[in-house]
């Protein structure tokens, strides 16, 4: 089984957005043993889209194509499809209604234009989308089934996951039962956990273990692809359970499970509440936490000390600890994180307090000097702990969010009693 | 004329890489007038290479192909490329000679295997790589003008400034400039902003102008292709003009501004500093903010208020009016946002709360519902303002995103004397 990818945008054509969807869906399709042949990025143009899915359709047996679903006038992917098929557009009137009312829950008028949006080639079918307006499509061309999805890399995501995974897993067209498993770490670079894992990455063995790194996170993939599919169920078992031994605090979920996640998970398992203090992330910490539905059990919230006026006037921290030390220092993150419980009343206190650059590097804190401290509610203030993580070499937003996560896998190592400079970037004094 | 970008690779086709070759080539060479009709993503397999070539090279007068020029057995271009000639490779001695010098430079003996990059098709020249070791190729075939260039991102970029580019602009091959623009807009619907466009979207017009979504920031992009450059330019510099008087205060910026950056250039040019208090964004508001290097200009800081104990002990909040209204409740938000301010001397304070699901929607307030406060300095608290968002039919990560550049908006709206309800999802009371 063979697969093509098609994205549509005058804006990929034009190298004025780079096309991540072709590289996602592809991905995934591989987990799946789907090979794809080839991606084309093909233009808002009737006539080139109609061509290029008459010839995915004839090359390959799933076909996905992205964008153009839109409701404007430069959104021609339906014509261009119902035109490969040679048959009209026809109206779905029961994805009108949706559509309408996706409109009315939120108390605006539909406009004429979204119309279009509930037309699909005759002989087709919808696929819902839960994400946005536009639903998809669903048909068959030549040899290939083909599915069209919106452009929206989040909408897309979702209608695979909903529509086109289950399509492609319930059909009979894959031959070995292929599992597939994911565990994430947080805290080492990529090579340093493919030390760890040594022998369990070697290319020829089944499951097949590999790396991949997104947002700082390395996520361990685990690929069984085997006839029978108890086998395959225990071998892959076998493997996660090694690779998990391998890599030990540094693993703090499995499948989808986010930083934040396992955080708020440990942190509802101990009864403990959480306080933030930020400066440098400036409320990143807050809004990954509360990501999480029902953090708000374990958050009580935080400050975004920004200036050293708030870092004084709200957290209590004393000004010549600023003056003597700096703001980005140890005693002033703890002196934070001793604030943030002290005034919250939570069980555990977070701070943050560094340098994120472009601006205000020095020889002595380069830009990349960041301070995170620790307090636990019922402490003696001076029980607060500070360390100091180099994160030179990045840019603003990376820095930032890598900060911020690591905080996170710092509060899961101080509930776990794992030192805290097991993590790579964590200096050592 | 008319280009083709080829990116060849598996680690594309698989999806283990995102291309970003095919965006900046094609982007460059719209600069120069080149409208490309299509990217083409293709795997490390000779025949298909073979067939994307011919293809390619029937379909445009320019083909750049990128990647395959490595020295291990699974870099085929070469080769490849020699198929859709139907000629032989052949090995240029001079070019050898070079890859030898480079790593007699680096201290390295070169590997045999490093003999095949100093190979080309019969009928084709080799094009100096002075960032790495695999020449460029360029050839001719059917009615184009070929160049292979290595994979490597900066190899490519390289190789495009250094022989692409001055033969292309050399070259009388270029019939006409096509220049782009992008504005971006805040607070409509893409539907909307599509009506407010109006005949500015036909299709058969020049420049052409569409819209695309990302993260809730609607875009209208503009192209014109037009054989004389000045005038290419006047008619652009007209329709952006036309385009900006149609969508007045929902425009934030032109081209890569983002809406927090556009949010902080106003608080600077008007000398205001900005507080935050926020709840169901839990500090999302103040990352935003935070993103922008040298926020720290108008950004004095904030408080998450998670909870409501937060809410009446850090930021004042009358419990009273908390057990009157809720804490999802225009007069919370007002007295949030004046919170935010008498405790931290900003020139205005913003405020959030709402309920971003999955739980805690009610009949009276579902999920979606989300008050905003705004409160200026100097002014009687109750002169604070507050709005309500409905961002029914989101989910919980979209909804909050939703929420917090809705606040920066709002905060521009503000500052221009806009009325609140011009965007689309506050509701009109």
């Amino acid at each position: 089984m063979n697969a093509v990818i098609l994205s549509i945008g005058d804006e990929l054509v034009l190298g004025q957005s780079v096309d991540t969807n072709s590289a996602f869906l592809s991905g995934r399709l591989a987990e799946l043993g789907l090979m794809t042949l080839y991606h084309q990025t093909v233009a808002d143009d009737r006539a080139a889209i109609t061509a290029a899915v008459q010839q995915a359709c004839a090359a390959a047996e799933v076909v996905i194509i992205s964008g153009g679903l839109g409701p404007t006038q430069d959104d021609l992917t339906r014509q261009a499809v119902a035109d490969a098929m040679s048959v009209q557009l026809v109206l779905d009137e029961a994805a009108l209604k949706t559509i309408a009312a996706f409109f009315t829950r939120r108390g605006r008028t539909m406009s004429d234009s979204n119309r279009v949006q509930a037309m699909h080639p005759v002989g087709t079918t919808m696929l819902a989308n839960s994400a946005g307006t536009a639903p998809g499509i669903k048909g068959q061309l030549n040899r290939a089934t083909f599915y069209v999805v919106p452009g929206v890399p989040r909408e897309m995501q979702v209608m695979f996951q909903e529509h086109i995974l289950p399509d492609l897993t319930r059909g009979a067209c894959i031959g070995a039962a292929i599992l597939t498993a994911k565990v994430n770490t947080f805290g080492l670079g990529e090579s340093s956990v493919g030390e760890l894992l040594g022998d369990l990455m070697r290319r020829d063995r089944n499951p097949v273990v590999g790396t991949t790194v997104a947002g700082g996170v390395v996520s361990v993939r685990l690929r069984c692809a085997m006839a029978d599919p108890d086998r395959a169920s225990k071998a892959l078992e076998a493997t996660r359970a090694e690779v998990e031994r391998h890599l030990g605090a540094y693993v703090f979920g499995r499948q989808e499970t986010d930083l934040p996640q396992a955080t708020v998970d440990l942190l509802r398992q101990r009864r403990i509440t959480l306080a933030t203090a930020e400066s440098c992330t400036g409320g990143l910490i807050g809004k990954f936490i509360t990501d999480v539905p029902g953090s708000s059990n374990v958050f009580l919230g935080g400050w975004t000390a920004y200036s050293n006026h708030m870092k004084v006037q709200q957290l209590g921290v004393p000004s010549d600890l600023i003056e003597v030390h700096g703001a980005v220092s140890g005693p002033v993150a703890r002196a934070m994180a001793a604030g943030a419980i002290s005034r919250s009343g939570a069980g555990l206190g977070v701070s943050i307090t560094g340098i994120a650059g472009p601006e205000g590097g020095s020889p002595e804190k380069p830009v990349g000097t960041i301070w995170v401290g620790l307090a636990a509610g019922g402490e003696p203030v001076d029980t607060a702990r500070a360390v100091r993580l180099n994160l030179a070499g990045l840019d603003r937003q990376l820095l930032r969010d890598r900060a911020a996560k690591t905080v996170l896998q710092l509060i899961r190592f101080h509930l776990l009693n794992v030192p805290f400079d097991r993590i790579q970037w964590v200096v050592k004094d």
